[in-house]
């Protein structure tokens, strides 16, 4: 099998000139799903991976082509005696603020030794290209797929794949397979590969407090007026103790303790000192009494994204505001139910509202539940040997704090083994400004999808 | 003396459509203080000032000329055998966001019925113009005063009066007088004019939290990094209890509890229907064992001004952000003293941040003192006669919640006999969108100084 591997070394070594031109193409689009303003980009991202596809010899369908495309491509001429692999990546990508952070502009991808930089470079374009490189050069080198291959990138991912949860129970039938494997996960090393064996899931909600109906001089109104920001600074923090424990009733009533044997195969080792290097923080957040692993992977979180109110310009502005807000969201673990769990938070901050004041919690969609994946099955075994032979070496079982809301939606609507894959690491300022991604790691996923898939025809 | 009233009144209304002109003209300089790039609005809102000042016939010099300008006009052929009239106020305004709230262009002024709208129209430039008038017109129809006259009028008021403040001891000869009138301050009904018997004091800060060096994403780092909202909500609601009383050590150490002698001519009626009209609240802020006026004249503040950080654009943003900062400020009462309580407050919020992130408390510029003055003094006695005249009733006496922080130190640094006084009424909307104010009451401002400058001279 080895053979196997350097040939495909070698078909991606011969264009890769080529192939750097192509991912900063897919970079350029600037293609962020928060911003109603960016459709356009998204729609041509999207048609850019349709043509691709289209031109290696797939079939491809846009879904919701009027709003944010869906793109699914399918090659499943190995006929219906053979699994179908189903892949999953995102094309579009997080809003870029605060942009004077940003060395380059975050949509003029650059290269700087090995790494590439642009919002998306790893989350999840880059992920995505070192597929769509997989899936294009497999066929051309190999004429044919040994599996029936399926792929959806969808680009609502980051706006909690709205879209795509819309309609899959209408798509149930195409999205069919035997393995899902989602690409958007990460690893720990450059040098050591990981499989991740389960997701946190998500919830999301905005606070809004209204004071009084427009500003107010603080002085004559200093002790009369009650202002938003002193309630929502209360409410806000009402949310934990100083131990880091939620404090809203029932949020943790459906956490399950995980069984040892099942997370005796994960490896909670933790870097303090490459933490801080990278965050220029000690692991203080989270819940004091859990280490830092067990607070990232296996405890759930309230964290607090955004906050805003009054007078924030240059100076001062000696006002009572009308107004404060903030965005609040949640990564969830085993058994938490995210509209479960942003019911209850929307609740305690309700019913904690000063007098004074009117406190509205909204809650957003795009919640996911957690997901653990089952490491005996045939698609994780494949991965791991597919690793194995990339790498030189096993990979490591870990989890992921972070969520992939689709995963839990898609494993509900078709019966499929699900393995979660990805080569970020944890230096490659997703969602932060310069975002990057390794040329090198671009090589080694296109390796291991290829192989992947000749294992699973095995 | 009702003859000369109605001889001011004539005078004034003889040419009240040239004053309202001259009014607008005013109103158009965008002299916000706080915005260092509105410096040339200011000099230009300086210079028109002493042009009017020099035609009318007084000395005119400009301090500060390079910086922000102070007008310091004088007219004293009455000579030193009478007494000196020194008057107080400023030309600049607060900021004019949030810009959507308005319903016309803050500096494109206009008049609907009654009332003016324009930043500024009250506070200070409506109560500045009535001192313009009545001193310009009194000089027109009388040829000189009967007593001499100093006129002080500011540009950096909205922003602590630094630039004042710190030429004060320097100018202490300029502003020597025997009466210092301070025409900055309001009334509770429009039909009832109010003598304001002391002011609060004022200091304000800045805190900046930082947590990790860029933003992270929420998912992987979560339960990892210490979110730095998390930290500047527990902070802030830490300032304060549930009942609104100040926690930080010391706060109240050095308040003074007034004499009963001293509050008993104090009208504290509060009327808790018009407050809610106004505000759209009820007047639930500040400290819950006193009364509301007790609370907004008699007590001390602490107020949030501003807060932000993270993401507060449209949809979601996943981030533990790198930074959350607020503004804060209070409000003072006898015997407090601005700078000891700045650094108390800083002392308590920075020694109380959480590992993981770093918190620093900038103290601002442009303190004031808390401010009495005394109701048996000639100037308070004067202006009383004069009110009474003008509106055929005699003034009630009330406190102020507002800060003029100049007015101490002017207080302390030349000997004079201070009132205070002004025509704002809560309805004005100071520093908030829509600020208006009654052209009435430009009026009436005109009559009551040209009354009181004849009643000093008795």
């Amino acid at each position: 099998m080895s053979t196997d591997n350097n040939d495909y070394k070698n078909l991606f070594r011969a264009q890769e000139k080529e192939l750097l031109e192509e991912f900063f193409s897919f970079l350029r689009f600037q293609s962020i799903s928060a911003d109603p303003t960016k459709r356009p980009e998204l729609q041509s991202c999207a048609a850019w991976l349709e043509k691709k596809l289209i031109e290696s010899g797939f079939q491809v369908e846009l879904w919701d082509k009027k709003e944010t495309p869906i793109v699914f491509a399918t090659h499943t001429d190995a006929g219906s005696s053979k699994p179908t692999l189903l892949l999953y990546n995102h094309y579009d990508v997080q809003p870029v603020d605060p942009l004077n952070l940003w060395h380059s502009d975050p949509f003029a991808p650059r290269k700087e030794g090995n790494l590439v930089y642009a919002r998306g470079a790893q989350d999840n374009k880059g992920q995505c290209f070192y597929v769509l490189t997989a899936l294009t050069l497999y066929l051309k080198k190999n004429k044919k797929f040994p599996i029936n291959i399926k792929w959806i990138v969808e680009g609502e991912e980051e706006s909690g794949s709205t879209g795509l949860a819309k309609i899959l129970k209408e798509k149930s039938k195409e999205l069919e397979s035997d393995y899902l494997m989602v690409v958007d996960l990460g690893m720990r090393k450059s040098d050591l590969p990981a499989i991740t064996l389960g997701t946190r899931g998500l919830t999301s909600m905005e606070i809004d407090v209204q004071g009084p109906k427009s500003d107010l001089h603080s002085g004559s109104n200093g002790g009369l007026s009650y202002n938003p920001i002193h309630a929502i600074t209360a409410l806000l923090s009402s949310l934990r103790d100083e131990r880091g424990t939620i404090k809203v009733p029932g949020f943790y009533d459906t956490v399950i303790t995980p069984k040892t044997e099942e997370i005796s195969k994960i490896n909670f080792d933790f870097n303090v000192q490459e933490f801080e290097e990278h965050t220029g923080q000690p692991p203080t957040g989270g819940e004091q009494k859990f280490s830092p692993l067990e607070r990232a992977w296996l405890r759930p979180t309230i964290e607090i994204n955004g906050i805003g109110g009054g007078y924030q310009g240059p100076g001062g502005k000696t006002i009572i505001p009308a107004h404060a807000h903030a965005k609040i969201s949640c990564r969830l673990v085993p058994n938490q139910d995210p509209k479960e769990i942003a019911a209850l938070i929307k609740k305690y901050l309700e019913s904690q509202a000063p007098s004074g004041v009117q406190v509205k919690v909204t809650i957003h969609d795009g919640m996911g539940k957690p997901v653990r994946t089952n490491i005996d099955s045939k698609i994780v075994k494949a991965l791991e040997a597919a690793c194995t032979e990339v790498w030189g070496k096993e990979p490591e079982y870990i989890l992921e704090g972070a969520s992939i809301p689709i995963v839990s939606e898609l494993s509900e609507t078709i019966d499929t083994e699900i393995a979660l894959f990805g080569l970020g690491l944890q230096t490659d300022n997703i969602h932060s400004p310069n975002e990057c991604f390794g040329w090198d790691r671009i090589e080694k996923g296109f390796l291991t999808i290829c192989k992947t898939i000749d294992l699973l025809a095995t």
